[in-house]
């Protein structure tokens, strides 16, 4: 078990363009850019600040999981990752401890990256990630 | 303008208690403690990862502010913090851009902190602190 940091925060927004200025210009994070995540159904601006990013989220498809919680709940924090070193067996651990997954295997998310989602039931609510990532962004 | 990293997330839960397990025995993170914060209404659970505090907050009065977020979200994320070398400054560069501040001026928040909150309208309805600390927790 080896939770050592927070690997990323995803916030749920209607639109890139206009949310990117906040983060970009006001909170002056280091922008990287932004990509299309085709799993995921959405467009991701990426930033940094001290290791951790943040990812602003907008949904490419109205009936992708970004769009419907949108949706639901409107725009703002919409889950957080922890990077783990061995996710497989992170999984193995949290599953022996009686905590629900949405993903019982490690599934594919971006830049070849591992990824698990907690079950919300068993997280309070938060929406909570596992990520084994390969290279860093 | 300094920020240099996130200082906090805040989670909103119902029950401390049944919720520490999970940040505790699950994802294994250090445990800080509990504590009240009689300014917030809030009795707070303490963790750090990789240098990030995550405070899960139970009300302690129902017309609390996060009182009312249970009451109209339910439980889960709440706010992010970012640590601010100087707060009356990155106030005062935020409203130069047409940042709404839902304080103005900074407030006193835990352990001798300065705090001050950007609204909502200006952050994508994030719940977006600046938190200048006086010494770590």
């Amino acid at each position: 078990m080896a939770i050592q940091k927070i690997d990323h925060i995803g916030i749920a927004v209607e639109s890139l363009e206009v949310q990117i200025p906040f983060y970009r210009d006001v909170l002056q994070f280091e922008f990287r850019g932004t990509e299309v995540v085709e799993e995921q159904q959405v467009r991701v601006a990426i930033f940094r600040v001290g290791g951790v990013r943040i990812e602003l989220l907008e949904p490419t498809n109205p009936e992708s999981p970004v769009a419907r919680f949108l949706k639901k709940n409107g725009a703002g924090l919409h889950h957080i990752a922890y990077q783990s070193d061995n996710i497989g067996e992170d999984i193995q651990s949290f599953l022996a401890q009686n905590i629900k997954m949405i993903d019982e295997e490690p599934k594919s998310g971006a830049h070849n990256s591992r990824i698990a989602f907690v079950h919300p039931k068993s997280s309070g609510r938060v929406l909570t990630e596992l990520c084994q990532i390969s290279s860093e962004k």
